[in-house]
Order: structure tokens, then C-alpha cells, then sequence
């Protein structure tokens, strides 16, 4: 077992009616002027954000409210959310969506300290110092609300990359799972196998690592059986937030950390793909992708594949494996292949060569642009 | 599933030779006088204490030291290191040792703001605020390295009680498996019981907490194996440091908050047995009394015991299970009633008498003297 280290002081308050605590949680760091940051305006509907306003006005929270962050969140956006926050000089954010919202909140928090926040995507500037962010999480998956990292696009050069650093946990997120009762099915699947893609990006590097490759295990089976249970009931509870808080801890860093930091390959062609088609979830584009790294990469790290069909699929042959997770997928709603999403076989080389300017692609097996355009075709 | 909060500050560094980071961790702190806490001496023995002398020196880290922390630690030890800490102006403290001195160094730490830290045993003050404390850990059991919790006797009144306070998360800990090779068996046998032990306090608790009851299970499962490897080869690195970090993570907070905050009776009534009984290894008395709790307790929540004689021992019958528990633990060498313990059928009664004055005994079923003496009864 290599050696690691874990560290995550993010505050996590979960469960029904808990929204109403976020100005009193603000008020008790002494923050009084925050940015809130939104997406289009589905908390408008669903309730959010009366909520949340109401409870920082009763706590005598100045905000100003950033509205516009798109699936998929892009640098301008989070540019122009920059200047806003050093004209106005608030203490704090508050990201009140999903993990586009956070993903770009992080962003902002860091970007207020630094000339170019681009910078530090490109491994050029090291972020050391953010303003404290604040979380209400309303869709799952990314686990954004637990974790130091981001992922935003650069429309210039579509580059979707990341940053982490240790000062971008979120001080304390609230995570209400009857806010999720209401959203599209297909975004309740997407959220599923993105967390569900994030425990396999770390289980696959390992071998030795007993205790995270049971709770990997025991995560995986939950994240499946609550997805199959809320296919036939959205709006149960239990379902809801066992599912939810799987997804929380498949990447808050107490996996990752002990099993090398990951593979990370299936994420990144998957980047390349919505980098070049933000149309397509994140989720939606790893149902497709993971399925056939697992299939080119099951003789790397043969023993760790076989135990993965074995103790979360109940299958002995790792393809037969693939096959019910996908068939799993197919009957949650997810799209089968790339030509679902509507990419044409001639994008390939593109999708691939965008990836393939990631510094590192891949532990188990440094992929490069070759290897991409295989599994991208396993996955056509 | 109940709504929950999670919060836990606390930096793991994990693995092989971390032991030497320890001065440069407290003076990236800006800490420069320390008090070294310790128990009897074994760290002298095993190199430890060298490792963290020559580090703190090379940081610059002036310190004092402390010495004859012991099993099941003391009121009278931690009110005279609180004198000398206050006389000396120790900025922090570090703990060098297991839970024995980790425990007593949380209640050090809280103790130099308060007039009288017992009061705070007797919940009748709150502790706001504590010094820093570091740990580096020989000995894993109590999760004491990576939560709020501490556990001392107070001799006069032999009450074994316990505070806790989210000023008492250490900030660091360093955990070094190796260190553990040398540990007398049984200590490691005791250690892994008490983490058995503190996730059965919250797995039996639970019915609808998916996640949380398959992690408790991987947990649980996972120490059962590696305890079962370790005793062939004591010294194999990968089961040492898997049982490790599992007992670490039995008790860090996200098993127990998602699940109630567990039931604790079994704990408190071995508390009742080790404060008459200070010789008595908390592990050993867990040993005896859960079978026992388990037997008396099987119709409470019948389907989560159920659970666990299927899922954990591969039974179908609660009785069965427990029977190949208390073999399990017979096999590695702890004891298996209360006779071998050395303590008389008479005492069943002060023993009952000192568990029954907690505040709160029991949540599956709050339990009085007379359910006490019957577990004990069912435990000689």
C-alpha cells in the first residue's frame, strides 16, 4: 500500500429542510456581503431560492446574485464573475446548483487573487489563497460540494481542464436531497454514473488496498441499487439520499487518496468530448467511454477487473461484466455510443487529439492519442 | 435516513518513514514550544521517540516532555500535565503514543482554558477552545488520531466518562504502519476489536442507510481478514496497514453520524468493566460484552442483526453468527467471558451499577441496571 495523506475539513449539513441554515452558517463565519452564484434558473422553480435568500436576509447577508453558469461551465463566465466579486469586494460565495455552479464558484474564489485565473489551469500560477466558498447543492455527481478541484472550459482552444487546491473546500455545504425529487430523470442517471465513474477511476489502480477497494465495492452496489429503486420511484426518500451521499464520498478524496490518486483516463476523454460538444453531460459521455476503456485496458491490471466483475456485477468474465453495466445504463436512459450523442465517426481523430493534450493521461496505462481513438471506436 | 452533519478537519499523513515530517508539519503551524506527551517508555524501545526528537530539533521546535500516560488513563495524570502545560506556555501539544496518551492529550489540550476539565466530563461547561494538538500514532483501536472524542478515567468515583468537542480534532496525525510491527499481539488484537466494536455501536442502529451499513460491512470485513492474515505474518505491511487505516476510519465520524450517532452501550458497559478493572484492555472487554449485548439484544432491530450474521459471517442465524464471532476472536487470542478476565460473579453487580449512572445507555434500547446484569450475566 503506498503511503498518502487525506485531508478534508468541508463541512457537510444533509438532509430534508436544511436549506434555512445557510445564512445562519454564513453569519457564524462573520460574513456580511456575499456573491451568490447560479445557473439558469431551475432554483427559481423549484423553491431553492426563496429559501435561500430568505434565510441570509434574515441573518442580515448583503448578496449580489451571478446568474448564468451553464452545464458545462465555461472561463468567460467565470471571468466576468471575477471582476464583479473585486468591484464589489465580498467576503465569500455561495454556490447554489450543481457542480457546473461550484466547479465555477472555485474558480472565482481563487481568480479574485490572482491576474489570470487561466493560469493556474495550466499548471503556470499556484493557488494558495481563495475566498471562502459556500455551498447548497442541488444535483449530484461531480461531488464538487466535498472537494479542492474544478473543472471549467476554455472556449479558446476548448480545453476543459482542472485546478485542486487546498483552499478551495467548500467551508461547509448544505445538501437537501428532496431538492433532487424534481429534476429531469436523465440528469438524476447522468449524476449516478459520473460518481459512479469517479470510485472506478480509483479502483481500477488498485491491488493491495483491501479497505478502499471494499468501500469502492460497497459504493458501486448502493449507487446501482438506489438508481434501479428511484427508476420506479423518484421521490423516494431513502433511495434519494443514499444515492446522494455516495456520490458525495466517491470523490471527496477518502478513495482517491489511498489508491494513488487514480487512473483519471476515461474523465479525460470524456473532456475531450464535451470540450468539443458541451451539449453532451458529463455523465451521459462517461456512460459511453468507461465501458470501453474497460474493455481495452482488462488485461493492464487483470486480478482488479476480474474482482470488479465479480463483486459488483456478479460475473466471473469481465465482458460479460461490461455487458450488464451497460445493458444497467441503457435501462436507466443513458445513451449506448457516441453515435447517441450524435458525434460522427470522422470526429474521433479530433476528440482524441483534444484529449491527448492532457499532461497525463492515464496511470494504469499512459494512453496516447492512438490508444484514444481505439476506445473511442470500441465506443462508436 | 435522518438527517445528519459531518465535519472533520483533521490531516491524515499515512504510510512508510512519515514519522520524520512531524517537526516540519508543527512549524509550518508556526508552533515553536511544544509539549510531548507520552506513555511508558516503549516508544524509546522502538526508535520512535528518536525519529520525533530529531525532527522537532531540526525544525527548531523547543519542547517538554511528559511521560507515564497509561492504559486506560487518569484524571490526576491530565490534571498534572495541565498545570505544567499552563506553567510552560506550550503553544500545542503532540501526542506520542496510542489512544491512551491521544485521549489524555485532547483532554490537556481543553483543560488549560478551564478551571476544571472534569466539569466538562459532566457536560456542565462546554469546551470552545483547545491548543493545537499533533499525534503520531503506535497503537490503532480508538480512532482517537482522527476524531472529537476522548475517554478518561476519573478515580475518585471510578468513572470512566468521555468528552467531546470540535476543538479537539487533532490537526495532524501521522501514522506509520511499521511502527506497529512490534506491538505485543494482543494489543494488536484489541486494537481491531475496538474498531469492530465502534462500527457494530453504529451498524446496529441502522435500516435504511444503504451507504452507510456496505461501508460498515466492507469495514468490517475487511479488519476480520486482515487480523486473520496478520496473525500468520505479523509483520506483512499491506493487512498491517489496512487494518490501520480501517480502524481509523471506524470511528472518524462518517459511519456514526450517518447512523444516528450509534448506540454505545456496549462501550459504556465495558467502560463499567475496566473502570473497577483499570488492568482490563478496552479491546478485551469488548470482546466479551458485544457477543453478549448482540444475543441479549437480537429482537430489537432483528433484520439489521440479520444483516450482519449474513453479510459479515455468511450465517443466516444471529446465534450462529455470534458463535463464530466469539471464535474469531477466541482464534486470535482474546478472552472470551468475563472469568477469564479474572473478574468474580459478585461484581457483575458494582460493575452494572458503575454503567448504569451514563446519562444515556442504549439507543436501540435504552437499558437499566437489571439489562446490564443480564448482558454480564450472559458475558461470564
Amino acid at each position: 500500500m503506498e503511503n498518502f495523506e487525506f485531508y478534508n475539513p468541508t463541512k457537510i449539513i444533509f438532509g430534508r429542510n436544511t436549506i434555512k441554515q445557510i445564512g445562519e452558517v454564513i453569519n457564524e463565519f462573520g460574513y456580511k456581503k456575499i456573491m451568490l452564484l447560479a445557473g439558469g434558473g431551475s432554483i427559481k422553480k423549484n423553491g431553492v431560492y426563496n429559501k435561500v435568500v430568505k434565510s441570509l436576509r434574515a441573518n442580515d447577508i448583503d448578496w449580489i446574485e451571478v446568474w448564468g453558469v451553464r452545464p458545462n461551465p465555461v472561463l468567460s463566465k467565470v471571468r466576468e464573475a471575477i471582476e464583479i466579486a473585486k468591484r464589489s469586494n465580498v467576503e465569500a460565495l455561495l454556490a447554489v446548483g450543481g457542480g457546473s455552479v461550484i466547479d465555477s464558484a472555485k474558480a472565482i474564489c481563487a481568480g479574485v487573487y490572482l491576474d489570470d485565473i487561466w493560469l493556474a489551469f495550466e499548471d503556470k500560477v499556484k493557488i494558495k489563497k481563495a475566498l471562502p466558498l459556500f455551498t447548497v447543492l442541488t444535483l449530484s455527481g461531480t461531488a464538487s460540494e466535498m472537494n479542492q478541484w474544478a473543472v471549467i472550459t476554455n472556449e479558446d482552444g476548448r480545453k476543459k481542464w482542472s485546478i485542486g487546491s487546498s483552499a478551495l473546500f467548500p467551508r461547509v455545504s448544505i445538501i437537501d436531497p428532496e431538492v433532487q425529487f424534481t429534476l429531469p430523470w436523465n440528469q438524476t442517471v447522468n449524476g449516478a454514473i459520473d460518481a459512479l465513474a469517479h470510485i472506478m477511476e480509483n479502483y481500477f489502480l488498485g491491488s493491495v488496498e483491501e479497505a478502499s477497494l471494499s468501500i469502492c465495492e460497497a459504493l458501486m452496489r448502493t449507487i446501482i441499487k438506489m438508481v434501479d429503486k428511484l427508476k420506479k420511484d423518484e421521490k423516494d426518500y431513502n433511495s434519494r439520499a443514499n444515492l446522494i451521499w455516495c456520490a458525495t464520498m466517491a470523490h471527496n478524496g477518502i478513495l482517491g487518496q489511498t489508491l494513488k490518486g487514480g487512473d483519471w483516463s476515461s474523465h479525460r476523454i470524456e473532456h475531450g468530448i464535451s470540450a468539443l460538444h458541451p451539449e453532451v453531460a458529463h455523465g451521459a459521455g462517461l456512460a459511453i467511454v468507461f465501458p470501453s476503456w474497460i474493455k481495452y485496458m482488462k488485461n493492464y491490471n487483470p486480478d482488479i477487473f476480474k474482482r470488479f466483475a465479480k463483486e459488483v456485477w456478479n460475473e466471473k468474465n469481465i465482458d460479460k461484466a461490461v455487458e450488464k453495466m451497460k445493458m444497467t445504463f441503457k435501462k436507466w436512459g443513458a445513451p449506448s455510443s457516441l453515435r447517441d450523442l450524435g458525434i460522427r465517426r470522422e470526429e474521433i481523430k479530433d476528440i482524441a487529439e483534444n484529449a491527448s493534450k492532457f499532461r497525463i493521461l492515464g496511470r494504469l496505462k499512459k494512453l496516447n492519442k492512438k490508444d484514444i481513438e481505439k476506445i473511442l471506436t470500441l465506443a462508436y
